[in-house]
């Protein structure tokens, strides 16, 4: 048995999963703001502690376990760099867990276990190479290759949202011009949203949320698309379009056999997004003999603790 | 001691490598168009064959062949399943191999070869991961990682020139819009310097090229940039520009720890192109602590010979 910690930062949970991915049982705590990075790591070994005896499952069987955190991390050294939003900053974080419960411990970020729980347990199940991307905040993305995270330089997974898509474009969070994430994530599907509103005031996008600018979120225009709203689809259709160009450049590049979409964004309508999405994937595809499935992730809430216990059975 | 195999469409050339890389004898002739697959493949063997007995190695001390050829190869089926400009189609090229010399048969396309070689004897020695890529009629890329050939689905490389850099941009050979080739390849090298010559008769390239537009070369723009021509000089400003869109959304994905970049446009000169690109490269990159080597291939015409080689260690 395998444990899998899912950090977040408003609530940490730690979940019992077997080695076929299946989560037996899950923990959850609040995150206390005021805890040292010290205090936050003691806490998830013990909250790992309380998911194994909740679940039924004797110390002594816990193989190893694995957490999974927004940010950089050392997953040879142990070490979490740094997090956003947390108290992180080169935390030896596997010593300090160990205080607790002396088992192996495996670090991964959030799209790398994304990753590994669609590979080992959800939609891309027998796949190889597994393509998984988060659209988020960011985009986020993540490599299953013969079983194994693809890692680089320093361990770093990818960063696929920093694709360079539109070499003169928006200025992203990173710097650089024209970043991927800039125009693909569900915060880009938001801003574009807006930005159609405040053109459209007769578009159903306003009654889809509840009439104030600052309530859309990302399911906004597929709910006024279901409508029939030319606004909404539209500014799908744009946005698909926007995901596409660097679906298609990873495609080319990694000739993944799935990739799967995960992410709030990715529960919309299959016709809305997925169906569309995958013919201009597809359209774009260097080699027509083999054309990757493009899937939506199986996974959802639990994805980042059963990911994270997976990261144990892929080192 | 290995044999490397370098299929050309005018000459094929095949050498005696040790494990280390080094290349101890080769052997080549000319490729007669008449030839079927079948005869092209036996030509191989028994140029191979002469190219260890000229070394000075007994048959028996030969461990592996291997080659690189342009096109779709499947290694593991040890079939070559298209190549440009050549007769395979589906040819059993390693069964056929082996009819004269009986040894494990290896195939690679080109671009894995240069990242092979390049990674066992060459710019990237030591280094992990490995991005070479090769600056040509198109865009060529190959990725070592762990000491093996990164494939995908179906054994395919990678096709780093269709990474999508100008979404709405022109038209590629492959039928997408704005492809990285169109952009950043020996090919749109040549064809921006004309299109530069066609709007400025002052410049300096048109004695670099002895006044005839269709002399151009890939060398002409840096040969023009030595004399200080402004045109050329912004040629190749731009041309280093879209060279770093793909290398930076190449970086941000994989991490190499070094990019080589081969081809003839390589071998320009060093404040012309690698330096200037290097600073583009390393401003895009994501993570500015594990910033990548960018280095000039260093095989040159022996790459393909003792890359082909190299695949023997690799599978």
């Amino acid at each position: 048995m395998y444990l899998g910690i899912d950090v977040g930062g408003t609530n940490l949970v730690a979940g019992l999963v077997d080695r076929e991915g299946t989560l037996k049982h899950k923990a959850s705590c609040p995150v206390d703001r005021s805890w040292t990075a010290e205090e936050l790591t003691l806490q998830l070994a013990r909250l790992s502690i309380r998911a194994a005896q909740e679940g039924g499952c004797p110390l002594e069987e816990v193989e190893a376990a694995g957490a999974g955190l927004p940010g950089l991390v050392d997953s040879g050294a142990g070490v979490v760099i740094k997090t956003p939003n947390m108290p992180f900053r080169d935390t030896p974080f596997r010593e300090l867990f160990q205080r607790e419960l002396n088992v192996p411990v495996y670090l991964g970020n959030d799209a790398d276990c994304a990753a590994a729980g669609e590979y080992w347990a959800g939609a891309a199940k027998g796949c190889d190479p597994v393509l998984v991307i988060t659209l988020g905040t960011g985009i986020g993305g993540g490599l299953v290759k013969g079983g194994k995270l693809y890692t680089g330089l320093g361990g770093a997974g990818l960063e696929v949202g920093h694709i360079v898509t539109h070499p003169e474009g928006e200025r992203c969070g990173c710097g650089n011009l024209g970043c991927w994430e800039r125009y693909g994530s569900a915060t880009a599907l938001i801003q574009q949203t807006k930005a159609a509103m405040e053109q459209h005031s007769d578009s159903a996008l306003w009654s889809a949320c509840g009439g104030v600018l600052e309530n859309v979120e990302g399911r906004t225009p597929f709910l006024a698309a279901q409508q029939g709203d030319p606004t909404a689809l539209q500014v799908l259709e744009q946005y698909r379009r926007e995901l596409s160009y660097g679906l298609v450049s990873l495609c080319n590049v990694l000739f993944p056999e799935v990739v799967c979409l995960g992410g709030g964004v990715s529960s919309a309508d299959e016709s809305l997004l997925l169906a569309p999405l995958r013919e201009l994937v597809h359209r774009g595809c260097f080699d027509k003999d083999h054309l990757p499935k493009v899937v939506r992730a199986s996974l959802g809430n639990d994805a980042g603790v059963v990911g994270a216990a997976m990261l144990c059975q892929m080192a």
